[in-house]
This record gives C-alpha cells, sequence and structure tokens, in this order.
C-alpha cells in the first residue's frame, strides 16, 4: 500500500481562506485512479484550517468557552473541504470513505494517542480507500488541539506498514531555503538527517502545524524501512509516476538506521 | 440532557434524492438555539441515504466488490447533508460536531456494537453538541450495512442517561394508521406496547431501516425511565416548546415497566 499525502498548498490556495484549488485536485485524483496502485490518503487542511486555526489560536488548546463556536466552525469548514476531496476521488472512479481524526481520535499533550484502526483496516480489506485529513482533534490533557496530516501520514504509515510514502507539495521537494523567496533555494535530491543543519530557521508560511523541521524530522522518523519522497503535486504527471514506482523530480529522505 | 430526532422526512423530501430542506432544518436550528436547553441532536439521512441505499440493497451487506462504489456514494451524499444540517446548526449559533458512525462505529448482523463514546462525552463536556445520523457502517458479520437513526436514539438515549428524547416527525405524531392514505387515521396520544397489535402491516415509505413497528418498539424501549414523545417537526414552534418542556401535540410514548 502507498500512503500520500495531499499537502494544503496543492489542494487550496493557503492564504485565502477557504479557497479549494478543484482543477488540481480533480486531476491528482485522476491520476492516482489510473495508476491503478492501492492507496491511503492523508490530505491537509489548507485554507479551510489553518487562516482561522491560527487566528483563533486553536492550536494552544483550550482557553474558554467562547471559542467552541470558532472550534466547530474550523471543524466544518475541514469537513467542507474532505467533502470536495470525497466527491472528486469518487467522481474519479475511486471508491474511498472519510475518516475525520475530529469525530473518533483522541490526542494527549499535542500527541494522537488513539484512532480506530480497526475500522481503516476494515474499509481497506473491503477495496474502500481511508481518506483522513488534518482536523481538529480532542486532547486529554489540553481540551482539544490540531492534529496535522503529517502526524497522520506518520502513525498510518507505521500502523499499515506502507511501501511506500509520497508527500505532493507547492515545490518540487525539500530545498535548502525557502524556494518563494530565495532564488538561490537549491532542492536536496537526498534528504537526511544532516540536512535539518543546514535549513533557514524563518520562513514563509508557518502553519498551527509547525515548521518545515518538525515535518522533516516527521519524515525521517517514518521513512524507516521505507520509501519516501517529497513530489510536487502541482506539477501534471508527477503523482502519477511516483505512484507507479517511476522516476521522477523530487526529494528522497532517507531514514535513520 | 434532550436527546432530538431530526427524522430524514423533517430535513429532506424522502421521496426525491438528494432534496434538502433548508428551510425547515434552519428554523428547527434556531428553535433548538432559542430552547436554551442542553441538547445532543440525530438526524436521518432521507433521500440523502434511502434512495440509493434501497436501490442497491446495501442494508442487505456485501455481496460484491461492485456495489463499494455504490456504498461510497451513500457515505458522500448522507456526509453532504449532514454538512448542510451542520451548517445551519452553527449559524443559528449552536457549537457543534459532527460524529459520522461510518467513520467511527461499527455493526454486528446489523446492530451497533462499537462506538466512541469517550469522545462524545468529551466534546459535551466542553460545551460541545455532538451530531450523528444515520449511515452506512462496517459490520463485522455481514460487511457493511446501514445504521439507523433510531438505532443511535436508543444507543445515545441510554449511555448519556438523557432525560427526555423527542422524536420530529412530518406528521403529529403515532397514527393508528398511515394518515397521508387514511383520513379515517387517529393519532394516539398515549402509545404503549399494546398499540402494537393494532397497527397497519403495510404502509407508505418503509425504507431500508425497517417498518414503522421496528420504530416504535425501539422507542418503548428506550423510554424506560426518561420521557419519549414523537411530534410534528414540520409545524413551527412546536419543537421549541417541547424542548422547553411545554405541552404540545404529539404522542408520548410510555416505556414498559
Amino acid at each position: 500500500m502507498i500512503l500520500v499525502k495531499l499537502g494544503g498548498s496543492v489542494i487550496t490556495d493557503k492564504g485565502r481562506y477557504r479557497t479549494f484549488d478543484q482543477a488540481n485536485v480533480k486531476r491528482l485524483a485522476r491520476e492516482i485512479v489510473r495508476s491503478k496502485k492501492p492507496v491511503m490518503i492523508v490530505h491537509g487542511a489548507g485554507s479551510f484550517g489553518h487562516v482561522l486555526a491560527k487566528k483563533y489560536r486553536l492550536n494552544e488548546g483550550y482557553r474558554d468557552r467562547g471559542q467552541m463556536k470558532r472550534l466547530a466552525q474550523v471543524s466544518l469548514d475541514v469537513r467542507d473541504l474532505n467533502l470536495r476531496i470525497m466527491d472528486a476521488l469518487l467522481s474519479a472512479g475511486l471508491p474511498c470513505i472519510s475518516i475525520p481524526p475530529g469525530a473518533c481520535g483522541l490526542m494527549e499533550d499535542g500527541k494522537l494517542v488513539s484512532f480506530d484502526m480497526e475500522v481503516m483496516h476494515r474499509y481497506l480489506d473491503l477495496g474502500i480507500v481511508p481518506v483522513t485529513f488534518g482536523d481538529v482533534v480532542l486532547d486529554r490533557k489540553r481540551g482539544f488541539g490540531i492534529c496535522s496530516g503529517d502526524q497522520l501520514m506518520s502513525l498510518l504509515a507505521i500502523e499499515f506498514d506502507a511501501e511506500r510514502v509520497i508527500f505532493c507539495a507547492d515545490v518540487d521537494g525539500i530545498f535548502s531555503s525557502d524556494p518563494h523567496l530565495d532564488n538561490k533555494a537549491r532542492m536536496i535530491e537526498k534528504v537526511d538527517r544532516s540536512v535539518l543543519s543546514i535549513l533557514p530557521k524563518s520562513e514563509r508560511n508557518v502553519d498551527v502545524t509547525g515548521s518545515i523541521h518538525g515535518k522533516i524530522e516527521s519524515i525521517l522518523d517514518l521513512a524507516k524501512g521505507r520509501e519516501a519522497m517529497v513530489i510536487n503535486g502541482r506539477v501534471r504527471g508527477r503523482l502519477e509516476r511516483a505512484l507507479r514506482g517511476e522516476a521522477v523530480k523530487g526529494s528522497r529522505v532517507i531514514g535513520d538506521g
């Protein structure tokens, strides 16, 4: 099974509240179906989640009852995004089911500790692709918090022993600095732990799920014993070719040990 | 806590595929908020679920892989209905969260045996109203099946020890025969088990979740130790007054023993 992450920047305009990129999502859905590979899918919340979650500081956990309508709004927005993605996947011919972490997951201090794996295994056994996503999730210590799509990727890669893990971003791979800001940014084809020391500390689009350092660290962790790569999900055909195992432009992440 | 069921016939046109009754749902949402009572909400799938579920016989469980896209379509449609209801509830001012049984429940031979109650309790404790609904749900014996909103009502009434349970239908209460077909139909103000023997066997709108007999039996069961009533959710003000504990037209169901 290949685990695919559709990053928030690939399915939405991350800076503009609730802007869905339907054309790109439809194309990615068709590429997944055409590859004929068994997959599981995780998507980010993009501008359906991060804009309000950041504004209302939902990543910091419970402060007061006034936050509850805001939490409900972010949950509603993210489910709205998810429904559009499910519609695109099913329209492309993929039998799929949405598993919202906010409805069946629990965190402790920001770490997802409970998620109904039996349900996901059973859907996979039936030939139905489970789709989950970054979401507002209950937290036993903090009341609630943000569970990132990347955290779900780590959990699912291990639970389902994914043979390969593909992250779709809005750039060609992992860069030495932010390619949107720095025209000297260089793509790193093979990423290992040593890369963390050369990455810049400040960056564009730090969202409520953390910095690029944290993201790379979590990819390094899940890459143990499997292939992991970051590719550009905005370039036609790249996901399909990566799914098929063909060589494509992108960064390969080499896990420790 | 008062457990409220918004029947499929109150929120959709049950006979016409995917026809949402937005005006009625918005009014019901405002009535729930104005009542200022703590609630939990269950809704039916109406024409977003029953039309295709019946056509594809999804209530009979797994037959072949060809059903999987159909299952995914029904799941997508029901989540679409749910999203519209969540939007109406939140717009009316109710902080709420959707808990889809298809994502976190498991049945065995048509009976829901696993559902994440900790998540629901925690949302209630935060002041967020859990909303769940009739859905396609995995079944350990049959592969999958239909979990009705009524089955969820029974489970939740007991788990959360609801003080009152209100079912909103498209008629004034429980009738001696189908009031849509028989103009001699008489509303039964107090319903106990003896009523089952006088009810007609054939009826309009038997859906994939079963007959009116089964529905009344399950209401009789959950009415033990709490007030249960069936009211007309299409008449303005009736839900609000029922929530406030005022006397309204409808059927009271008297549980055994």
